[in-house]
Formats: structure tokens, sequence, C-alpha cells
């Protein structure tokens, strides 16, 4: 048998090459499935469903049998819907939705006491918030490597940090400070997630409180938070963290250096011209405003020294609780350095070698390649071009870079491969760019599907890239996906990188929030749990509750403080199944899952009472509220949980007061 | 060349047999990417992943090339989640998450005056609800079929029912009635959709209240309501619509007649054993109080009869501002029948001839097949089998049916497909049971993983199902995806049933809220807009907004109800960019996107005011709340719209007041 071209045998050819590759022959599945007749052959599928020879060797990277496992989880923000989106690579498969600063009923996310205390943290100036709008998930590290046990993620619009526990995919912190009142360099970590990076975005008076707009420069500033994070406890600490107050400009991406650079972070930003809007009284708008200068600054900051001061008597302010240190001392102590950046810069990006910092500029066409030692030189020589308005020393642009490389209109954000390859989003032209580390030369481009933003590669913020996959996350789907109404999803487009040219592999629509960056981790890095054990545990603390319920142990006991009803749920009761209260009773339940097997989930509510609670098998859940109207409310089981579910249901009775 | 079989080829003949099919050779993707090699061979591809031929197979027909669309949408209900999720098929791509009784930010669906007017619409006891419990969605019917036009759903917790607006896939109204405390047989529409049918679950006194749960058999009561549909106003009428009262079983599914028995509602029960728990009082639990009798009741109802019954003077009873027919009214007017269903029944399936009804058991092995017009004969002929406690005459089950068909352990509903073949999914072993209606005989099983509830096959709840495709909606996945913690995503199994045998096509997981029922519509039969036309739509009522601002006519107004700001939003700024308020203000947002791009949305928000919208194109949202924090806000465009989005954005500015 030769090997025949497919261009030279011709779509009938091939029907004939494959019509016997896919048929009656298959053996049945060892999941003990009935055996199936695949309807057609791969010639006659392609043809039906009009598939190229691309498209087939797409389909099968990226198809997964069942039973099978995704080999790589993807942790995507959900902008503004304020959730974490886990995605299976390579099939693109939503995994979970991870509820962070929004509540969800099906999760039982701002249902119950214990997620309303986590929730509650993340009160602004005494105000809950029922949404966030997050930007950057940062997966905890170990030598500079994801370690599978924390996720971070930030809150741009109110200025939040919330920590996700990837042992059960749970928030179990949001922190915030009321310095800044903005967000957008977050999260980042340094390499052993020592620290959990917050820069502030839109400047404002440090603290709160009111300054005019005209007092811009002289009141408004900018900042950026190093949240302590204690592994030990799995939470930050906000009394061991510390601030840096910034310049009035934008800051904006942040990232920490590595091997060689570790112990330095990297924020840019724009709008170094200080515009600030007020069209209607005959300013300039915000976006030409701030598009005035060819250069911003990135902004080069030795937290080592920086942790050191911040320790120092005298040294720092509180503000608004945080301990910063302002902008004289940061000067007067050598901690910050500027060094000019190409106009409007988005993206900053340590190479995984920690020696190159790659920056592009939103309205530049290069990527520009700062090498981390010359950087580290010219501030061991304290080589100046001068110092900013504010007294912040600038070092020499072109003393920095190492070069740049032409990549196209609107460069943005750049990960990086196993192999000294680095891939740029570039925006305005909807490509992404390869390009190689070591040469700066441009490698080839893949078109994407639209307004492409950040992108992700495996493992892609580590020292040790994987290749493999790249994820562009597309701001704009236009015409990729049946129509859903005015509001449409993003597409995050799979890309196969392992080839010497870029292969498109999958079209994933996301209609969930609106990821801005994601990253990429190997599935066997993660443990997570499957069931709370013992049975009885509070997510929140990650004990046994003091409340938790065990079987026969079920009651109804009336204390000053109000009724408190010790229940359990079990395949297929709730005890006790009838409750009797009063009108004006404030309402105590305490719910143990006592089950112990796997995907033994049971919801709980009490219907018109707003009352909802999910369950998982072992989980214990709190929930007060005030029996405020009479009558005859059915609870339930809201979880499908067994031929019997229907029936898993009982009465909360309110007399009449 | 002769048709080799592939086992006899074997895997390395295989290899050689496809090496060259996938190559080099691939030309260009019409979409204008760069032209990708793809990275092996079908056979290397297959050993590399471990991927059989039924896999292949399977990749090959649920594969969506870049822009291509998928053939149908499946609108499935998110069950807690108080969500709908638009899933395309195929692909089994999440394409939407509906957001119908639980606010979104990303949408802005519960931000801003209109969405929270929806939401405040499903308000019980004066209470607002931020959740639901949807079980049932039901899409609008001309004819029998499905239109394309609507989709309605139930939330059972909260007894409520939502209208979705498949113009625009937005919830456009929310509905409930104190008169019951939940419901289940909820949503089913008629034929042409004059009626939207909700059916009460637990039994409770009728229009709220107390009495005690001893009083069960007397007190407390059932009731289905049939909701009155204006379909050129495209909301519920409540004004129109009426109720049956029912005797205190927990009905259950419902299905409506069509062709020859259109007219007809048919409503399932179980507990006629009217059991009500309390095992700390000493009674059995629901679960075993409920399964003592060999049968329960299906509830067999003359809507045609009703709706003139309910018209008439005298006739009705209003609880709860909802016109009920008693049940003695019911029974004098012959409007109720029962008949017997084998143990603790779940589906009730109204076949596509209209001339069959199949009913399965959860505590039976049998699909129960029953003769409509068996069922009209003996009502005609008042053949009773005598009377139940409330005077409601059963109909001898052996007259009525037509016969059995034994499926397995637990089968609970049925579904069909064009050429007379039924479905049936069994939910204790785990399989779906293909059948023929004509011989009721079993002709295959399909495993599927694992504990599957519903299923649903294209168009297989109208007159002219299509075959195809099936989705067996199972409640657990235990195994089949990575690990994302204890609470596990349901598994969404698509199954191909054009063959003589099922094929497993895709296993998908799902991970928002949890699906009780779904419906499968062809993709060509719905046309949504892209866009709202002219800019400055109210989507509440759908017309041009009293508020909606035009480009240049954008101004602050201080009027006796607080501060009015009409702003317009266009990429990349809003106007004004500059808010001034003083601390205690009623601020009045009035944002119009002034965009007629598709995709051009806009996000707004002011922090820590917990402020949001969801600007589509031409959207106009009303935003009201009280500046009672002073200080300097930035707000900002949260979706990424454009090269300068960061640069969308302002101030808020509070001054002490």
């Amino acid at each position: 048998m030769s090997f025949t071209r497919i261009d030279a045998l011709g779509a009938s050819g091939l029907a004939v090459l494959l019509a016997a590759a896919v048929g009656v022959g298959c053996s049945p599945r060892p999941t003990g499935q009935v055996s199936s007749t695949p309807a057609g052959s791969i010639a006659n599928l392609m043809k039906e469903r009009g598939l190229s020879e691309a498209d087939v060797s797409a389909a099968l990277q990226t198809y997964m049998p069942t039973g099978k496992k995704d080999e790589y989880y993807t942790f995507a923000s959900g902008g503004h819907g304020g959730n974490m989106i886990v995605i299976g690579v390579p099939s693109m498969r939503i995994l979970k939705d991870v509820r962070v600063f929004t509540p969800e009923p099906w999760q039982g996310y701002g249902y119950g006491d214990q997620s309303n205390q986590i929730l509650k943290q993340g009160s602004r100036f005494g105000k809950e918030m029922t949404w966030g709008d997050m930007h950057h998930p940062a997966l905890s590290e170990t030598g500079g490597d994801y370690d599978g046990e924390f996720v971070f993620v930030n809150d741009k619009a109110n200025a939040r940090i919330a920590v996700v526990d990837l042992h059960d995919f749970v928030t179990k912190q949001i922190v915030t400070s009321e310095l800044i009142q903005s967000d957008h360099g977050a999260t980042f970590v340094t390499p052993n997630t020592e620290y959990v990076i917050e820069a502030s975005q839109y400047p404002a008076p440090l603290g709160g409180g009111y300054a005019p707009i005209e007092d811009y420069k002289d009141k408004y500033r900018g900042a950026v938070i190093f949240w302590k994070f204690d592994r030990e406890k799995g939470r930050i600490d906000p009394d061991r963290s510390f601030a840096m107050e910034l310049p009035p400009y934008m800051q904006d991406l942040a990232d920490a250096g590595k091997l060689g650079s570790e112990g330095w972070i990297f924020i840019n930003s724009f709008n170094t011209e200080m515009s600030y809007g007020g069209t209607l009284e005959g300013n300039p708008p915000l976006e030409s405003g701030a598009s005035q200068n060819d250069m911003d600054y990135m902004h080069i900051i030795d937290l080592k020294s920086a942790e050191k001061v911040a320790a120092e008597e005298g040294k720092t302010k509180k503000i608004a609780g945080m301990k910063v240190i302002p902008l004289d001392i940061a000067n007067e102590e050598g901690l910050l350095h500027f060094v000019g950046e190409p106009k409007s810069p988005h993206g900053i990006c340590v190479t995984p070698d920690g020696k190159d910092l790659v920056v592009s500029g939103k309205l530049d066409t290069h990527a520009t390649v700062y090498s981390f030692e010359k950087i580290k030189g010219l501030i061991d020589a304290k080589k100046y071009d001068g110092k900013d308005a504010y007294g912040v020393p600038i070092l020499p642009f072109k003393d920095s870079i190492r070069g740049q490389v032409e990549l196209g209109l609107g460069p943005l954000h750049t990960q990086f491969d196993n192999k000294g390859n680095a891939y740029t989003s570039v925006f305005i032209e909807s490509t992404v760019a390869k390009w190689s580390l070591k040469d700066l030369k441009l490698l080839g481009k893949q078109k994407v599907h639209y307004n492409v933003g950040h992108i992700v590669t495996a493992e892609g913020d580590t020292v040790s890239p994987d290749g493999r996959y790249l994820i562009s996350i597309n701001k704009w789907a236009i015409d990729r996906f049946a129509k859903v109404g005015p509001l449409l999803p993003q597409n995050l487009q799979l890309i196969g990188i392992d080839g010497e040219q870029m292969q498109l592999l999958y079209d994933m629509p996301l209609p969930l929030g609106e990821p801005h960056y994601a990253q990429m981790i190997k599935a066997d890095k993660l443990d997570p749990i499957d069931i709370y054990k013992p049975a009885g545990i509070d997510v929140f603390t990650g004990e046994k509750s003091e409340f938790a319920v065990k079987a026969k142990e079920e009651r109804i006991e009336r204390k000053p403080d109000g009724v408190h009803v010790y229940m359990t749920a079990v395949r297929s009761h709730f005890t006790p199944d009838i409750v009797r209260v009063k009108k004006g009773d404030t309402v105590h339940l305490h719910i143990t899952n006592v089950e112990q097997a796997i995907d033994a989930t049971h919801g709980f509510t009490i219907g018109s009472y707003n009352v909802h609670a999910s369950l998982e098998p072992g989980k214990h859940v709190d929930i007060t509220f005030v029996a405020d109207r009479e009558g005859i409310f059915p609870f339930y089981c809201t979880e499908f949980c067994s031929a019997l579910h229907l029936e898993m249901a009982g009465y909360f009775l309110v007399e009449p007061g």
C-alpha cells in the first residue's frame, strides 16, 4: 500500500480509502455501554458536515471520550460576572464556575451564614457589594512554578482581592483596603507566593475622602499593595501587608520578577499626562488626553528593600488601616525607578528565565524587550535621564532595552512556550503573533476571531512553560456562533503551538462574564477533595462546625436567641421534616449533610423565604433568618439526589405569633 | 483498493493507511487564518490520545469548525441556579446563560431599574426573592410545533413562572400567585400557547395562611393554574388566568394534549397516601409514607370546559387574587377525572400524534401507555371505578391503557423520535431505553453516566419530532471529569439516535445549576436581534425609553427628585465623564449605548457603589441610587470594547453634603 497524498486522492478516493476505517467492526466501549455503530465513515462525515482535513485534525486533538480527563485546567477570570471559570483543556469544556464576588444559589454561595461571612469581608465603606469585576487570576507558586494550591483574583471595580482554595474550589477570603478606589495590576504573585500584588488603576485621594478633581496632580495618587499571604493558614494576612504610594498615573498591569529578577516588581502605567476628562467642561476626553506622550513609565520596584523599609519605625504612614510607604520615602530609599515604555502600554510580562521583560504598547506596533540586567546595572550606577514631577528617577530607555520586534497594530499581552518563543496578542488586527525571544524575529501569525485581549499558554507564567496549547481570549465573537440576542458570548480559541505554525483547534463560546486573563495549569498538579471529612465541616473555617449534627442527634431547641434546628440530610429525607415556629421567631438552621459518598449533594430551601443552601457530602451550613410571615412553607431538597428525591421534603410551619 | 476492515488491518496497518490522510497538503482555511499543519495523522492522534473508532466518529459528529453554527439550540433549566442554559447541538457548547430568577452582573440582570422591575414582580408576600429553582422550560408553540418566540420557565421553590423573550434572550416577566406555595408541573404549554400550566407540588392551605399540619386532609390543597398568555404583548395576563383546586396529593409533572387530545391536560401525582412526614413526632418519613399505595392518580382535566366554567358567574372563588374553580364545582361540572398510575409516577408524556400518554413510575419497572381515545370513551360513558375521598371519579385502569413495556428500574421520563420510537430515562440503572411505540417492545439500551433524570430529543415535545439527537440529563458525574472539589458538575450526554442503536457522542459537564429538563429546537426557527434599534431601547418595555439620550444631548440636570445624569456610551468614552453630586443626593443615571454595531457592548460601574449595568448596542438603562458616601469614585467601562477601553473612564465626585 502506498502513501497516497490526500490532495491527489480527491474526495471520492478519500471516501473509498476511509470507508471501512470506522464501521460495524467497533468493539463495545469498556465503559459497558451498548456497542455503537457509527453513523457514517470519516469521509462521509467530512462531506456531510463540511469538515476540512484541518478540522478533522482539530476535532481529534480536542475531543474527550467519556470518562477521560482533560490534561490542563484553565482558570479564567469572569470579568464583571465576578466569577472564575474553570475550563478543561484541550476539550474546552467548562468544569466549574467558581463564584467569588457574586452570590450564586446552586453553589449556595451567598446563601447561608458561612458564605455570607466571606462576602461581608468584601464590604466597602461599610456596604456589601453583590458583584465584582475580576481581571487577573494568579495561581499560587512555589519556586516560580504553579503549585496548584490556591488561586488569587481581583475585583477592579471595588479594589478587592480574593483567595480561592483549590482543595475544594471555594472562595475562602476577600480582602480590601479603602486606600485605593480601583485596581488593575492585580493579582500577580511573587515566585513563592510571599505576596499578592494589587496596583491601583484610577488615581484618587488615598484612603477615600473628597478632593476636587482640579487638585488631581496634588491630591490624587496611585498605590500598590503587597498583600502578605500566609500559606499555612491559606489566608492573606492584612496586618503583615503594606503598600507604596505612587504618582497619579494610571498604573496598569504588573508582574513579579523570577529567578535572577526575583524580588523585583514591574508595573505598567499610562496617562502619565494626568488627564482626567471633563468633556462637558471643555477638557479633552481621557482617551485622547491620555494618549499625548510618546512614552509612559514602567514602574520598577525593589520589593525586598521595600519590605525592609516598611518594617522600619517612622518610614510608613497608616492610611485607611494600611501601612503605606510614602512616595518621598520610596524615593529617598531608592525603592522606585521608572523607565520609558512606548505609548500606552498594556502588557508587562517577565520571561520564563527572569532575564527579560516584554512590554507592548496599545498605540505602538512593537513588543519592546527590556533586559533586567541592564535595568539593574543602570539602577546600581544611578544612571538617570532625570526625574519625573514626583521625584522618581527615570532610567534611560535605550540603555534598558535589548531590542524591539514589530508585531502589528495594537499588541497587548505576551506569553511563552518551552522552545524560547513568545506569543503576543495583537488586538486591532485580531491576530496572535509568534516571535523568537532570542532573535526578536517575527515567526508567524494566527488569525483569531475577534479582538483578542490577553492570551494564555500552558504553564505560561511559570519558570518552565509547557508549550502545547495557547488560548486566545477574544473579546468579540460577532459571527462565530448561533445568535443569542444582543449580548454575545466571548470566543476563547484554543490554538495548538507545538508545530512550527500555530493551529486553530477549537472555538469556545463563553457567555459567563468576560475573561480578561487566565492561567493554565497541568491537571495533575491539583488534588482537590471529593468529600468534606468528617461530616459536619464548616467550609469557611475548614474545621468541623460546633453546630455539626449527627444522625439520631437531630432536634429542635428553643433558646433565648431563637429556635435552633439541628437537622441532617441524607438520601432521601431531612430530619426533622416538620419544623414548628411562631411568627417573629429568629430561626437558626444547622444542617449537616451526613453523607460521605462522592456527588451525594443535597440542596435545601424553604419556599418564599429566600432561604437556600447547597450541601455537598459532609458539608455543614448554618442559616439564620426571621420567620416574619405566618403560613405553611414547604421545604425540600433542591438537588436531584435519588429516585425518591421529590419525597425529600418537609414543612416549615409558622404559627401566628 | 479494497475495502479493508479496520479490525483486520490492525493498529499499525491503520497508521499506514491513514498516515497521509491529514498532512502538509492542507489548504489554508477560508477564514483567512494562516494555514495549519496538523500535528499528526489521524492514526497517530488516535494512538496518542487513546481514541477508539467510535470516538473518532463521535468527534467528527460533534466538532464545530470556527464560524460554523450549531443546528439546534437546547434550552435547559438551571435548577436551583435560577437560570436557563442555552446549549448548541451537536457541539454541546454553552451559548448563553439566561438569568431569570437570579441576578447576574455581566448581563446586568438585577442591576439597574429595568431588570430590577422584572425581579420585583416575582416578590412573594411582599418580599423579593434573589433566586429560584427552575425545573421545566417550555418553548412557545403554534399548532403543536415550537415557534421559537418565547420560552416559559418555572420556579418550584417560590411558585413562579417567567417569560423569556427569544427575540433578545432576556427575561421579560415574572408572575406568581400566592394561591400555591410550590410548583412542579410547570411549565407546559397548550399547542398554541393559549395557556401556560403551573401545577402545585407540596399541598398547603390555598392562598397562604396557617393551618395545623394535622388538618392536612381537610385544609391543605393542591391547585393547577392556567396562566393566559397574550402573544401579541408577549406577556402573561394574570387577569385572564384561572386555577382549579385539587386534592392534597402531590401533583407532579404535567403535559398538554395535542392534535386529537388538544384541550385536555394531564398531571401526574404521588403521595395519594397524604403522608406528610413528622419523623421526630413518630410518623413515617415522607419517602416511605408516600410509597404505600400501588397506584397513584393521573389527573385528567378538560381544559376547554374548565375555561367556560371559569368564565361563569358564581362558579369560581377569588383566592389570593386568583380566580379558582373549587373542587366541588370541578366535580359537578365533570372537569376532573382520575385514573390509576403505577406506583409513584414521575413522567407523563403525550405522544407526538396526541393519541397516547406514556407514564413511568419511579417504583415501577414499566412504561405504561394510556390511550386517550379509551380515556375519553370512559369519561363519556361515565364508567368509573368509584371516586376518591374528594369526590373525583376514577376511571378503570385496565380499560384506559393500551399496554405496558418493561424497561428496568426507575423509569422516569419519555421522549420521541421521528420513526415511532420512544426513549425513556431509567434512573436507577443509569440507562436510556429505546422502545417501539407501536409494538411496545424494548429495542435497546444505552448506558449513561450516571443517574439520568429527564431526557430530551430534538423537537421532542412537538407534533413532529426530528430524531437525530437525544440528550441524557445525568444528575451525577462522579468519575467523568477532572476533579473540581465536592460540588460536581452534571453530565449532559449527547446521544445519536438516527442509527438502529444509540451512539454516545459527547459528555458535557454542566456546572451552572442543575438542569431538570430541556427542550431542543431547530436553530433556524429562531431569529433573534443583534442590536436594539433605534438606540435608546428600554428592554423591559421593548420601546424607546423616555430617558433615552442622544449624542450631543448629554447633560446633568438637578431636579426636585435628585440629580439626573443623561449619559451616552460609545467607543471609547462616556459623556459626561465627570459627574459632580453632593452627599445625600438621589442620583438618576440615564445611560444610552448609542452604538449600532454588533457586539459593541459596554458596561458601566461606579466603584464601591455596587452600581453596574450591561449596555448592549442600542440599549438604555436607568440606575437610581443615593450618593450616601462622600469621596472620589472612578467609573469606567467594564466590557473590553476597544484598544482604548481602559481609558473609557470618568469620575463620580461626591462632595461633602
